[in-house]
């Protein structure tokens, strides 16, 4: 029995650490990459190589920026309104939605008790030193409705207390276009809890 | 509203040409890389980057090797029986299932007369000339069970009708595992004809 070349087995174990691809989709990615003429395999790999080059944070509000953060440097944008996101893909989310015009504040992670990944010293002290000079009147804590978002929140709400800015939260209920005998019971329990004047 | 770095944009759009890829994983992917450490990313890229360099096609079998053929070098395969798979992902496959220990031809693609993808004559005159040389008892047509495999077993099993070679086709019948009530009604009839002593 032969089996694959040693190239090929390499190709198919770069690909299997991309997110949620095992042995079979990897070997699929793996041989139609094969196909490609070479300038293509050339201009993937180069993109791939160049992306710590192109792509850094934000020093200020730790947005994913090429040059000089957009977000930052927009004065049009209300500076007194700051909305807390895990990640840089959950900001591009928001502004997706046209339904926010405020700053940013990007944790990089969410906080995981039962993983110990604790709160970072220098993304807390980031945020509180940023809420403080910048004189937030807002803050929108905007992280996923799971146990780490909420002891993500938990924690941040109890650092920001110290602060006169009204704090809120993303409000939990049906998605868009649900129906109701789909929905799990927590969820069916925070919609009515959160019901509003229709 | 912000949109993604122009550079973060690209990493996407390389990652969306990947088989079954879309708009979404290929976002989910490119944020993934985005955590990478740097030597990971360079290290996928340089894969990438080299795969026409370390890996080709035999000239004589088609296979998909790294420096020699290990099949076509191999006398102590059957040298008289041949067998012919579409790609080197199929030869591959039934390299795995270690039933089969003969030459492979390895046509490059099936044929399809709907989509004008007609065979490529050197490809039948490679596998022709291959046939004749070798003196082959024996060809097995390992091709899909679908409109294009049988189309291109059609053509080749009447290309080869010039010589004395016994052809075969793979057997068509149940998946192993599978339950008779899941099986669409074209398989099972298939199964039936081709039933055996028990």
């Amino acid at each position: 029995m032969i089996r694959y070349p040693p190239h090929l087995l390499r190709l198919i174990d770069v690909l299997k650490k991309l997110p949620g691809i095992g042995s079979k989709s990897a070997e699929r990615f793996a041989f139609h990459l094969l196909d490609w003429p070479e300038e293509k395999q050339i201009e993937m790999a180069e993109v791939i190589r160049s992306v710590k080059q192109h792509l850094k944070n934000c020093l200020v509000c730790g947005a994913l920026i090429e040059k000089k953060c957009v977000l930052c440097t927009d004065l049009s944008r209300d500076q007194e309104t700051l909305c807390i996101v895990a990640t840089s893909k959950d900001l591009f989310a928001i502004e997706e939605t046209r339904e926010y015009r405020g700053l940013y504040h990007v944790l990089g992670a969410l906080f995981s008790p039962i993983h110990g990944k604790k709160p970072q010293a220098e993304v807390l002290e980031g945020l509180l030193k940023r809420v403080e000079e910048k004189q937030i009147k807002e803050i929108i804590i905007a992280l996923d409705s799971t146990l780490e978002g909420d002891a993500t929140a938990l924690y941040i709400k109890r650092e920001l207390s110290a602060f006169s800015a009204r704090v809120s939260r993303l409000a939990l209920g049906l998605p868009m276009g649900s129906a109701l005998d789909y929905i799990d019971g927590g969820t069916l329990g925070r919609a009515l809890a959160g019901r509003h004047t229709y």
